[in-house]
């Protein structure tokens, strides 16, 4: 049905179903609330000092991807934070099933997030705020997938990078110097050592097929982990420290995310990959898989 | 009269009035909202990713403190960011007065936040939310004042320091550390370079009764601005590098902030100054006589 006649419909039936057929649920704190109520005071830490821990994982088929993983980084964040998030981990789950279910939602993203709560001062912690909200997200083009996306490189080391904070700051700052230079992503490196993209983790294939990935100063991504393992069944991974130097010997290049999946490299700056997406590609089936039997 | 006594009034003039006394205003966009209604929706990208900047000056017996100088900083974070505060500077002071009025706040502390919107994907910049909203605040203690306060020193660099973002992810995350050690407060350096507190700009005074503060990598505070003015009149004043140790070789050394105006450093880590407030306290009236005359 066209949107034009949805419309139609949803008109002619009156505002009963029109209320329907547009509302969705949040959860916040201890209740589920009308989307649109899903707000915080400003005396919250996330707004007063950028002070929040999230995660974010994709609904297929209303199945949650890699729930556990997900769930267990976000109590991973929230601890290493101090920032209490007020139910176990079974419950948790609970929640997540019954706002989607709510939702009526089949194919979605869902956000958690822990603030550090209505500060009295702005600066102390307090009780944290846990949101948990759908969040649609777009997944990679065909064109991306076949030709690869270019890379910008620059020197930054995110603070705190083992937590999934929502520091975005400097990611969010650089978006027009990303866009005068015509790359897709950025690729953070310090002393010429990389670490990872704003929201996704970097991998080389090298000449000898190893696949690297940097070790330290990075958010562990549950798609990583799980390309580590897929990967090892057929390859020789390292985990370990990876120079700009050294991406430019390798073969190929990729980038995983939950939104992406796993997405080739096919120029950083100035420098062209030979084999843009061979064993990319090939994991990115691997990982689709196992995404869909888990 | 005390508290007991004036909720006794309270209670017997009955709900209207209770109302009228505790009601505060804030300013959200382009209105003057109840203060509890201060509140951003969780797609606003303040939330999501740590994208505002905001500033924060004192009213004292009804006169906003060095209000030019704080706006200018303000208008200068929120390009530097690229948030539209929305309003020309005189149409914002003429809202901050009227917030004031309408709040019969004769001392109070001020904060304007500009935040990066309601974002579509949870990551592009949108219109920004402007809140203005008063916040009491704490300021030192006359022991603080006569015996000085103590730092712990601590590896770290805030990324784009020259722009009062909401970034103090590092600072409360630092806070069970910083009550373990016993310190009054952080001292941020990079590789043995001093930059600045979490809140507060640095200054040490030589033995020779130079005055001088970090030059670069630190938010350009309004009071270290002044301070540095006022202090020229009678001292040499630099703003340059300054190592950890050369920090140790020093007679004093102090902090700035709009809470604080000045407040002198007695010890930082194990290192205690000789003298640690003879000047800092001078200037500090200096400063205050020119904040009362401003």
């Amino acid at each position: 049905m066209a949107r034009g006649q949805l419309l139609l419909v949803i008109y002619r039936t009156g505002p009963l179903l029109q209320k329907h057929l547009n509302h969705m649920w949040s959860f916040l704190n201890d209740a589920f609330i009308d989307e649109e109520k899903a707000v915080l005071h400003c005396t919250d830490l996330s707004i007063q000092r950028g002070y929040a821990v999230f995660d974010f994982f994709k609904v297929v088929d209303s199945v949650p991807v890699f729930l556990d993983d997900h769930l267990d980084r976000f109590y991973y964040s929230a601890e290493e934070t101090r920032l209490e998030v007020g139910y176990p981990k079974d419950e948790m789950k609970r929640i997540i099933l019954e706002l989607l279910d709510k939702n009526n939602s089949r194919d979605t993203g869902v956000r958690i997030t822990a603030t550090g709560g209505y500060s009295v001062d702005g600066y102390q912690l307090a009780k944290p705020n846990l949101l948990i909200s759908l969040q649609p997200f777009s997944i990679p083009t065909p064109e991306q997938l076949s030709k690869g996306i270019t890379l910008m490189s620059y020197e930054h080391q995110r603070q705190l990078p083992h937590i999934k904070t929502i520091d975005y700051l400097m990611a969010i700052w650089l978006q027009p110097l990303l866009k005068q230079s015509g790359a897709d992503d950025i690729l953070y490196h310090q002393e010429r050592m990389v670490s990872e993209c704003p929201r996704s983790n970097f991998f080389i294939v090298t000449a000898e097929k190893k696949i690297i990935t940097p070790a330290s100063n990075v958010l562990k991504g549950v798609i990583r982990k799980k390309l580590i393992e897929v990967a090892r069944q057929e390859f020789e991974v390292e985990e370990r420290d990876l120079s700009i130097e050294e991406i430019k010997t390798a073969n190929e290049a990729f980038i995983t995310s939950t939104t992406k999946t796993i997405l080739p490299v096919r120029q950083i700056d100035e420098h062209t990959f030979e084999a843009p997406n061979k064993i990319a590609l090939h994991l990115r089936n691997q990982l689709l898989h196992l995404q869909a039997v888990e």
